[in-house]
């Protein structure tokens, strides 16, 4: 299972269920890391990752016959009710019942909406998460948050659904593209930010062995931001609270997603810009300091994160996006900020000519 | 709030949640019927029921504005996945966010599509269900059931999702097409076959004000119906066990609807054949007398319910759509059954040569 590095195993508990998160090297393939499920088994995938994976994956599960494999298109543009319906078409015509299980094998994407897929298909199936990158092993994988994309927003349609188990293998991360690993340290960083200056410091004393991805680091990295996200979103499972905090920078970067119509930054790189802006706007009420301010920009720097918004971006502009955010509600913009480095607050006392100066001040 | 009729209080309590049930007459005119909501309030409903009672639901709401009013068309056709779209389009057009909260106002297809469809926008907002037939409101609105249909059958996409009250006004009943009505006794009278010899009687005995839908006669029938129908779910949320008794002639009742291409048969009517069947399966078990299902037939058919398979089905088409039914797993089919009146079984030996001679010995 391990290869010689060590895998972990979490927990996570809520109301109604409690399932494990595997996280090691090679996990993906181990037998042991799925729990038990049904005659009805279909893998959720696409055509990169079912070459990439698939075959380790069906060895993993070759004591199960009839695996159907239902193959989607890559990429956020197709998160959508459309592609929701190709997969219950799919389940319908192969006449799943309510006892079959889903296993998501791939990013964000494939798990959110596979993820809805489960939660509504039948009123509710079980399903897996084999998350494939670092921003949804990190992220997207724990915590029950399914989804696919409106026309007028992401993820506007969806479900709280947990899944069965995670299982998280850091080999995969070995074969994401330098942008999109990169884009998911943006994430895993954010945790160190919001309530874990020692996780931070950790993280800047490996940035070597994170560029290159050395595997027992990842193991560790992800086992942490994601004991993270676990504590926030057990304490907080429909997102009334602190899970909140899990925002910090997300609202500045839906709106550079947004202005760059979802084409210019990934989400990874927009948090990274977002949570440079929100230490801009703690700096100016006076709880960080300049100092707190660079770190966090020269550490996003050497690993090749953006920090700046583009010049052809206009502040009113994103300003609008800003108040379009799904969070806003009774139109008071929420924005998440920090106190210091590792402690992270919801402030709804936004003004609007101090965002103007502070979009101002990160031109490139 | 009663005009001299005496309005009752359940209580329905789940894992998460627990929501009062009013059932009354004109309650729906009663302000203080309603649980407190935010700004963003959307009634949907269809073109009828609009004229009948929105003035009625509005003067109770008086002091809301912004009501919104989303009106869909009628029938259980349109219960779709396209329908969910339209209406989730209209909110995100509006702007309602996620402390929105939606009113279904309308009989099992309008409960069922806007649970749908407040369990899944931004990932679950409140609603109120204000049924309006006498089916909607002693089933499909108690219990969190939300679905659309597919077209490869009914409610096979949808989630458990609970409002956060239901409004049950008996006056609402006195408008019903005869046929819809009294298609609904069908499932009140359910309750007493599966759990309730004594309310089963208690229906014979009031068969008269039922046909002329005495309101307190129709509040005692709502209240003691809902009351079983939320004890059965509350032991059983999820529908893993005990809920499947409610299930009592619905499997041969789907059949029937789905041979008839749910022309022929109202879902009420189908069941009220589909119970008769399942009575006389139960008598070739030796669990009920010729003289049980004798007077199952005769109380069914003073309220005018068919009680007979049309000769123009074919016996194995219906077993067919019978194993269709998304309640068998594992091909093994499963039938509520009947020890006698008032006790209701899981049963899962059927023999399709029993089921033959069940069928044909209620011809028409």
């Amino acid at each position: 299972m391990s290869d010689g590095h060590q895998p972990k195993t979490l927990r996570c508990r809520f109301q109604s269920k409690s399932y494990p998160i595997f996280i090691g090297h090679n996990v993906l393939a181990c037998a042991q890391a799925y729990p038990k499920f049904g005659e009805q088994l279909a893998i959720v995938t696409n055509a990169k990752l079912q070459d990439l994976y698939l075959d380790k994956l069906l060895a993993a599960l070759q004591h199960r016959v009839n695996i159907k494999v239902i193959e989607i298109p890559d990429g956020e543009h197709y998160k959508t009710l459309a592609t929701y319906q190709t997969i219950i078409d799919q389940l319908v015509q192969a006449k799943f019942d309510r006892k079959a299980t889903l296993i998501a094998l791939g990013g964000g994407v494939i798990g959110d909406i596979t993820g809805f897929v489960a939660a509504t298909y039948m009123r509710g199936i079980d399903f897996i998460q084999v998350p494939t990158t670092l921003l949804a092993q990190v992220d997207a994988s724990v915590g029950g948050k399914t989804a696919v994309n409106h026309s007028a927003g992401k993820n506007l349609i969806g479900a709280f659904y947990q899944p069965k188990a995670v299982v998280m293998d850091v080999a995969t991360l070995t074969t994401l593209p330098e942008r999109e690993y990169r884009s998911g340290l943006a994430e895993v960083i954010k945790y160190g930010l919001i309530r874990d200056a020692g996780f931070f410091t950790w993280l800047e004393n490996h940035t070597g062995l994170l560029l290159t991805r050395d595997q027992d680091t990842l193991i560790e990295t992800v086992a942490r931001a994601c004991q993270h996200k676990i504590d926030v979103v057990q304490n907080d499972e429909k997102e009334q609270g602190e899970r909140a905090l899990l925002n910090l920078g997300h609202t500045f970067g839906h709106a550079l997603e947004a202005a760059g119509r979802y084409q210019d930054y990934s989400h990874g790189e927009a948090v990274a810009v977002g949570m440079v802006l929100a230490a801009e706007y703690s700096k100016h009420l006076g709880w960080l300091h300049q100092d707190d301010v660079s770190r966090l920009m020269r550490f996003l720097e050497r690993l090749s994160l953006p920090t700046k918004v583009p010049a052809n971006y206009q502040t009113a502009d994103l300003i609008n996006y800003m108040r379009s955010d799904k969070k806003v509600h009774n139109s008071i913009m929420r924005l998440i900020l920090l106190k210091q480095i590792g402690q992270a607050v919801i402030f709804d006392q936004v003004e609007e000519a101090l965002l103007y100066s502070v979009f101002d001040a990160y031109r490139a």
